[in-house]
């Protein structure tokens, strides 16, 4: 699968940053996926929302039909999504979104993913080797240092280098250690549930 | 009613902005109420939740609970809101939101409210005399310029003076002609109800 060529990053590039919501008792078994465009680290440009089925497998499609309606779309130039289990073990496949996007994406963990975890934890799933097969299939973890003192935090790659995703973590990591994107819509899609946000960061 | 003595505007003080949905024929007469709490024009910190009834008469008894309920109550020091009339006709008495909460409130409006339009429209609602009276205590409207270039939005105050208005006006208003945290209050609403939002700015 080849990389976008970034020519350079500029500081205000758009970005799209995906988060779910939490369960609720009364979720009935589905949760608000939040896409909130970013320019850089800086302005929220816009805020997307659709609705994913719990343990599902329809975040792949979810996604890509929100990212290719938005009217964002032409000035979106990548993805970030915090891992790609959403709504417990619907597992996005990164690499069909690329594919059907054009969007090169950033898979963002706080830890490193614990992989025996999450297969033990899927394996009374329906279709879960199916789901192992794309949580495997994303490759390389890269570190990535947001701040200066602090942690680091991880990175997968689909379509883009590891020199331009670093730049693009590093510079939207304006307020906290993860990208603004993803803390802001963690933030929306836990109000949308809960009708309070409480941050992770 | 006092007026909240501001000893000093910091760059970063907390203000709520409070902005509903539009409605869809599927909102079966609920909007959603978003409120963002905001630093100054820069950060969002977080994001509350509540719903309104369409041409009701409950926004103020649901903010007031939605500010007192929030664990960020502590840390907010003024509530701005995009103009009186929510979902419909559904009046905010900023009055009993400042005497309940605590917190001044700045009402913004982009063109100057047309008093005779408003009557008109909501003289067919019940207790139409209490909603009119409502708006008609605002009192005195404040053209306030965010920018240097460009034309005045509109403030009316309660429980602030107007010279601390016009700087937390001011300072809020990073990107656009109106406060950041009112631009983001509508575009988290407008996406939580349509799926995408669409800016006014």
């Amino acid at each position: 699968m080849r990389e976008v060529k970034f020519w350079q990053i500029k500081p205000e590039i758009r970005i799209l940053g995906v988060d779910d919501g939490p369960f609720e008792p009364r979720s009935k078994g589905e949760v608000p996926l939040v896409g909130v465009v970013f320019r850089g680290g800086r302005w929220l440009d816009g805020v997307l929302k659709t609705r994913i089925k719990q343990d599902g497998t329809d975040v792949t499609k979810r996604l890509i039909d929100m990212v290719n309606r938005s009217r964002h779309r032409g000035q979106l130039r990548v993805l970030m999504v915090d891992g790609v289990t959403f709504a417990g073990f619907n597992v996005l496949d990164a690499k069909e979104v690329f594919r059907k996007t054009g969007l090169p994406i950033i898979v963002i963990s706080r830890e490193l993913p614990d992989m025996m975890n999450i297969r033990e934890a899927i394996k009374h799933l329906p279709r879960w080797r199916d789901r192992w097969r794309i949580i495997k299939r994303l490759g390389k973890i890269y570190p990535v240092r947001t701040k200066s003192r602090g942690v680091p935090i991880y990175m997968q790659l689909v379509g883009i280098k590891r020199a331009d995703a670093e730049s693009v973590v590093k510079l939207s990591s304006t307020r906290s250690l993860v990208p603004e994107p993803l803390r802001v819509a963690h933030l929306i899609a836990t109000a949308i549930v809960r009708g309070e946000s409480y941050g992770k960061a």
